[in-house]
């Protein structure tokens, strides 16, 4: 729907002054619509581009030099009068003749006509190509019946390089009329848009539905369908466009530009995840993908739905397809002097920051035990993990438990691989603690990560891992704690456990006391810390539960890294 | 909400899939996210952005020349975990450092800060610059604790342009850091969004209400209004934005660039009514607006609402702000070669196209005598507004008589200033077709309008007005509803009556009756025609009434062509 608006009469009226004060550096307002306001050294053919407004960046957002020069711009969805497109191609011409270009609809065509008729009767020469693209508004004997949706850009983009080119008008008029020859689209609709002031919208879809082929003002659509998967959509795109490949085209071996457009509220994201579908669909038909674009190109308002447009090229058509253009919404070029890297290139530099080092064979052993303690933390935390989600429910969002299950999982699965690589335990520990963040998520995910990335830091993949390098180590890991995490003791986090741990180890440690002795008596002093959350959460549970207001807040991250180092002891060290 | 998905667990790793896909000719995908597949003459600073996914064209859609290096995607609405933005940190980072900046919220600090550690440690320089932008979120003395939102883009594009500008790290830190003292935001939503796969959205605002301040992934606001007006929406964006000027810049002679985003579902054109006033606002309070931008910048999936973004400018900012760049969703420059033409000159150029012809004395007289006839014209459809909305409606949408009304009353306005500036007779009706077109709209207006210019045109501003003048006026007349209307006799249109009219006069001015005679024969045989389209629509009414289904259809264009005529005939040439 529409929520800003002033007098929803005076709507396309604002709006047109808004724009031309947004993109003044590309168009000037005047009757009727917008003229560029750039020129260029040599004059050229103007193209003269429009229709209802609503359908933004279609159709004053492609005025600027290497596309249109002038857009006659008419009331929401309601063709420009003659008038304006007479006097907006009065304004555009600069001797050399007009194209006019636009999506066909009867309005447009009327009042087109009319204008195109008074401009030759003043002396301008003047020629249009229609937009003829959707599929499914008239059978392929009758293309030239068709509505124009989305591949109106492609007409306009075609039209407007060709101008710039130098081409003259009845070059111009061949070669746009040839794109319209070579582009096919199918839109599809999900919903339908609210124009300002409205109290409904101008026409609607029934909800889990999707309308096939339905107009960008609602006209009729072929077939209605349940919604399908992304993927889904993408295959019937797909296939009904690869169903009426152009005259003398032979789709092997075909360049391709696919244009995949959202209609207003569905968005980016989406189209990306259909996109994935459509690329990968193409390049199974053997065609080579060129420049495709996806995003917002001609819109219907809010209205929800896409279209995929395909434009079979031959030499000349990409050539300007892809030339440069600068307008308000759509542009090509802009920094020179830059090189496309190999692909193998930018895949070397990742192989080589995420290389297993060098290792000395001490460290690689330690690297084994490490693997073997993280297949024991993982078994632990899938054992407590409705307990610690439990635990996180009273002051949190309850999802700790199945963050620790999902990032010790992954640790587990990326320290076997790590050692079948030859990782020390550096490095092991790394790789498993990079995995526990990924995978994990939220706070405690970063966390565990960055613990596991100082800890690791300090044992390193050379020397054997003894007591004094274990105790630097976890004092290393809980100062990237307290830095990360910011918190201190007594905040009922993690740093809870993690500080009496590595005060204890560090203190045995340092008495001589052999690491297993030292490490069970750290844990003995992290489950003290930890109780004490326990016994708090318990506490703020019953007081919820009697419906008093929560006073303080308890996160289960003491409890957890209690259970992990209590796991790991008896194994990393006790062998 | 979100209609296209396949696995929504998979949503976000199938987005960067086919973004990389759709956007490779600036990014490659690498773990974590993706970075530029392109390569400049020279090493550079290097800056990473980053942010849950969700936002586009934030994040990935900033990468490429002149702007970011690389993009780590988190999650919809996640912080990337430190693993991803270390990844595509090292993949981006070409031996001049990183410069690290992302909008301030817990979870990204987290781990871009925990990111920042290890890449320091591996020997990679690195710094940080958060945006932070959202003047709701804290007050004036407690900006370094504000959220960024759209202002993003501006430490983005200035950071981004500081590396191409060849840069150091400290230097590029220092002006990005000042680019985000520079900036200021205030948001609005009307509502939230829904993510793929989610039954319901992520958060709500109530129905005809606008929430100040709601943070674009639902963070609480400072207020909930009633939706304004657009201006009104205006007003508190600008007053908002000009109370909190950043220390040492004078609002008078200020060079400020105004950003407004949309979040989704508040679409293009709205943007432009909203920002209509925002431009005034600015412009009263002695600000020179410079490089504005409208449209989609930082998204919040298909979120209803926007932000005002201002950024202040000093030279280097600004600078920085306007040079070139090339990414999949932003870009400046790309066609050169260009000049801005001087407002004064496609003033001028309009002015010409508008301009009132040479005429003679007697064709003068002449075009008094159409004005006279145009008053009567328009309160005769006045009267017989009503009349002929109702037979409209039999066939029709209803709306002739009121086009018929708006459209005849604008020819008569325009009639009498075409008058007043010296206008012959030919040029009078001209303008008197084009106001009738430009104000009736639809189908009538564009064949009334195409009507008078045929008939304009072959009167001219020269000759007098004479019976055979008018009757080969007429004629022409006809062709151009013919032409532009496409319909023949017996279709029930005003070519029912217009042909028996243009016979009829023809035949007895053939056969040298005076005009005013012939001319009254011609608009007896318009009635008839005309009459034969009422007895149709009666009978399609008694028809309809009684439930039969449509056949045929009748409009009432015969009708009010014979009413138009039956009116002119007494005044114009009966003096």
């Amino acid at each position: 729907m529409a929520w800003l608006f002033n007098d929803p009469d005076q709507f396309a009226d604002e709006m047109v002054v808004g724009f031309a004060a947004a993109a003044s550096r590309w168009v000037r307002h005047v009757p009727g619509g917008v003229v560029r306001s750039t020129r260029g050294s040599e004059p050229t053919v103007s193209l003269v581009i429009g229709g209802g407004s609503g359908h933004y960046p279609a159709f004053a957002g492609l005025v600027g030099p290497g596309l249109a020069h002038g857009a006659a711009m008419g009331n929401l969805f309601a063709s420009p009068s003659t008038q304006q497109v007479h006097s907006v191609a009065r304004a555009a011409d600069q001797g050399r003749g007009v194209l006019l270009s636009y999506g066909n609809y009867a309005g447009d065509v009327l009042n087109f006509d009319a204008a195109q008729e008074r401009l030759r009767a003043e002396g301008i020469e003047c020629r249009t190509v229609l937009a003829t693209d959707d599929v499914s508004s008239a059978g392929p004997d009758e293309r030239e019946k068709r509505r124009g949706i989305a591949g109106d850009l492609v007409v306009f983009k075609i039209a407007g390089a060709a101008c710039q080119a130098g081409y003259d008008l009845a070059e111009v008029e061949r070669v746009a009329s040839f794109s319209n020859d070579r582009m096919r689209s199918l839109g599809v609709a999900f919903g339908g848009c609210t124009l300002p002031g409205a109290d409904e919208p101008l026409f609607t879809v029934p909800e889990g539905r999707m309308a096939v082929g339905l107009g960008i003002h609602g006209e009729p659509g072929i077939e209605e369908v349940e919604v399908p998967t992304a993927a889904g959509l993408a295959e019937r795109f797909v296939s009904t466009l690869l169903g009426e490949v152009p005259d003398g085209v032979d789709v092997r071996g075909a360049r391709v530009v696919p244009i995949l457009n959202g209609l207003g509220s569905v968005k980016y994201e989406e189209l990306f995840v259909v996109y994935a579908t459509v690329h990968r669909l193409l390049e199974e038909a053997g065609i080579e993908v060129v420049d495709p674009e996806v995003g917002e190109f001609c819109t219907s308002f809010d209205m929800a739905g896409c279209s995929l447009t395909l434009l079979w090229l031959d030499e000349e058509l990409e050539r300007l397809w892809t030339a440069p253009c600068d307008t308000a919404a759509f542009r090509r070029g802009g920094v020179s002097g830059q090189q496309q890297v190999a692909a193998e290139e930018i895949e070397a530099a990742v192989a080589a920051a995420t290389e297993i080092g060098e290792a000395s064979d001490v460290s690689r052993r330690a690297a084994t035990r490490v693997a073997e303690a993280l297949d024991a933390v993982a078994a632990v935390l899938d054992e407590h993990a409705d307990e610690l989600g439990r635990l996180d429910r009273v002051a949190g969002d309850g999802d700790h438990g199945i963050g620790m299950q999902r990032g010790s999982r992954a640790a587990r699965d990326a320290a076997h691989e790590a050692l079948e690589a030859g990782a020390g335990a550096g490095t092991t520990v790394q790789r498993a603690g990079d995995a526990w963040g990924d995978r994990a998520g939220g706070t405690s995910g970063a966390i565990w990560a960055a613990m596991l990335d100082a800890f690791a830091r300090s044992i390193g993949d050379e020397d054997a891992v003894e007591a004094a390098a274990v105790a630097e180590g976890v004092r290393q890991a809980e100062e990237a704690v307290e830095r990360v995490g910011g918190a201190a003791v007594g905040d009922k986090t993690m740093v809870d456990a993690i500080v009496p741990f590595v005060r204890t180890l560090t203190e045995r440690v340092g008495a001589g006391d052999p690491l297993p002795q030292a490490w069970d008596a750290a844990v003995q002093a992290a489950d003290q810390g930890a109780e004490s959350t326990k016994e708090l959460t318990a506490k703020l549970g019953r007081a919820r539960s009697h419906g008093e207001k929560s006073r303080g807040t308890a996160d289960p991250g003491a409890v957890s890294f209690a259970l992990v180092v209590g796991t790991v002891g008896g194994r990393l060290w006790g062998a």
